[in-house]
């Protein structure tokens, strides 16, 4: 490749300069690009604001340079972008310890380079595609705000997921997450929740934590759906960017295994959802499409016996029920009645009616192979009963919101300051 | 195989008979086992107490058969046993849906079949061993106490894992568990928690769930360790079975990536742990093993770039500090400087020093062949910060309740019925 002593020494055009010299000559770069006319800059180096005293002085000066120039960054301190459409890739680790994940639905951001690293491997890992990920650090110029308002219009992305430590502007993010929360679904991972966590915090991206109860009241006005751990950041992420409208919250349960169907009833209990008594008609409906030492009640149990066939003609009939909102339906891989055919009925389900459902599948490599082309045909696909229900409460937790603000101006008055 | 039209005809000794014809015959079978001398039974068979009628009629029946010859049996409505080292294996379910786990320290339990299975299954695929597996159903005779009062003598087992719906005998429960949990520690993911939870589990397996509030005073009475979740019931039972005593709760926590740093203290805290200020002489300490950028506070940052050996360094001084009784290793593995060295110095750490550590990994499959190696040389890992916390407090609880119950007498007087 040829090299350059300085950027000034280029004749063409520069669109995007990735910053990753030690910090004491990094700022004097940026100025450089700055002046040649770049339009946009990440800056990978560290040693900034979150390091205190002389790092500190340091981010100022960028800070200057910045609004004097109208340079657009990502960074410092971050780890910047990938796109897997374009390829664009400045993640400075090596491929076969961080796999990139596909072309997806989902935009990731996050404020941590270490973490946001972590959420690209472990989706590249359960093959969940992404549209996007940005990792922006101590956040000099641009900010979740900014990326969540881009995401709000990028067309390739269905769902947007955020690791968040501290938010800069707060009326700019409730402002932006409030009118971005009306298209399409934010789902956010607040770190520095506690006291001490909190002052982790600011030494880490120099982000000033602030109150978790001021933050957690904000994420509700503006819709924002919270996610509890790194698990939730994915499990919220699938569910929302599959699915589209969920109607209300009454829930049907459907298993071939009776304790998963006690596990997923203290799970939606657990999370305020209806699991509803099946009405006569559809008890006596069901009753036809089971054997007769099978009983008819939410959870419904197909017993251990089930064939995919029995699965069908239970979901049908549920599906054309208007009196459930959304689908759990468990089916452990493990029996012996069970094979692979369950998944062209999921499929033929999926394409036949727009009542959503999930799948709870546990188990080893067998499970694995099934879930994961389940996933494929956008069908949400959790190990356990306790994560499909939380993601449906996700789902309607949204949808409700979003319902809601249907016909609310996006101004100051929508919120308690 | 040779077959038998009855057992009456074989000559031999019978040590043990599996029923796995169906309900109308199940009961002749067991008396003809019985009155033939065999010792025990593992009755497969579903249709009895859990379908009601003439379902609860054929329990009576059978009770009756085993009361009075004093044949011990497994079941009904149940999966059986298994065991990896003598190879004793009842599961009626083809192995490549459902592999078995190899030979280890955990002791299954599990009232529900389907859920055994699972268990079974996620412990294979996750590598993790297991001493033996019972699934035990309607209980009939032998009962979930009976089980831990067998694990509690078993040398090969050192934590009991049990996934109960509902308790038959509170009393035999709760003495049993007391006693054994004084030797070992017991995990229970208890199901039907929630009133709609508990209606399901009565007619799953005709168990009465009861009120959730009595079994949780009951469970932190005598020793048990409540998981809520699957994910849970491994992650506990890992650090439980390989981890000797905790002497106090003050955490250390050490990483290479500061976002996992505060959610560690988040997880921490949420928790009710210490997550103690480092003394200055260990500071001075510490900081000559850092590089000069490194801000020493706990938790501590190694930053980015740490190597294998920066690791060794700090964690060496944190084990011979007496200000700390645990440390929570975070150590992302998709830096440019990690590398497998890792592995070495951990395996060193375990054998030179007896305060426990856990160590969480994140990601795809590079991170997994390092956290399955360290699984094997008895570390506890886990994938994320949250997950590492919530078992540091498991083991904090449980060896907290031994030390306070290690001078009394197992008699009523230690119980508030």
């Amino acid at each position: 490749l040829k090299c350059y002593k300085s950027v000034s020494e280029i004749k063409k055009r520069v669109d995007l300069a990735v910053i990753v010299i030690p910090p004491e000559f990094s700022n004097k770069a940026v100025l450089e690009c700055a002046k040649k006319g770049v339009k946009g800059c990440i800056i990978i180096t560290a040693g900034y604001k979150e390091v205190g005293g002389e790092g500190a002085k340091r981010e100022e000066e960028l800070e200057k340079i910045v609004k004097r120039y109208k340079i657009r960054c990502i960074g410092p301190n971050c780890l910047g972008v990938f796109n897997p459409s374009s390829g664009v890739d400045t993640l400075f680790l090596p491929v076969f310890k961080l796999k990139r994940p596909e072309d997806g639905k989902i935009a990731i951001i996050a404020q941590s380079g270490a973490f946001g690293s972590v959420l690209l491997d472990l989706a590249a890992d359960s093959g969940l595609g992404i549209s996007k990920f940005v990792s922006y650090g101590n956040a000099v110029d641009i900010d979740e705000a900014d990326l969540i308002k881009f995401f709000g219009n990028d067309k390739e992305t269905k769902a947007i997921t955020a690791y968040i430590e501290g938010v800069k502007n707060g009326r700019k993010f409730l402002e932006t997450c409030y009118k971005v929360s009306r298209k399409k679904p934010i789902i956010v991972l607040k770190a520095g929740k506690s006291s001490k966590g909190s002052e982790a915090a600011t030494s880490h991206t120099g982000s000033l934590a602030g109150k978790y109860s001021i933050y957690k009241g904000a994420f509700k006005q503006c819709g924002i759906i919270e996610a509890l751990t790194i698990e939730q950041m994915f499990d919220f992420s699938r569910i929302l960017s599959y699915e589209s409208e969920i109607k209300g919250n009454r829930v049907a349960v459907v298993t071939n295994g009776g304790g998963f169907g006690v596990l997923s009833t203290d799970a939606i209990e657990r999370n305020g959802l209806n699991l509803v008594e099946f009405e006569e008609e559809v008890r006596k409906k069901l009753q036809k499409v089971l054997p007769n030492y099978a009983k008819v009640h939410n959870p419904l149990d197909l017993i251990g016996d089930a064939t995919p066939e029995r699965y069908r003609g239970a979901l049908e009939i549920l599906m054309d029920y208007e009196g459930v909102d959304v689908i759990l339906v468990v089916a452990l891989m493990q029996t012996a009645s069970m094979n692979s055919q369950i998944i062209d009925i999921f499929a033929d389900l999926k394409q036949e009616y727009k009542k959503p459902f999930v799948v709870c599948m546990a188990g080893g490599e067998y499970t694995r192979i099934h879930s994961s082309n389940l996933e494929k045909l956008g069908i949400p696909v959790y190990p356990t009963p306790t994560r499909a229900a939380d993601s449906i409460k996700a789902l309607y937790d949204y949808w409700n919101w979003r319902r809601k603000h249907k016909n609310y101006r996006s101004n100051h008055q929508n919120f308690n300051y």
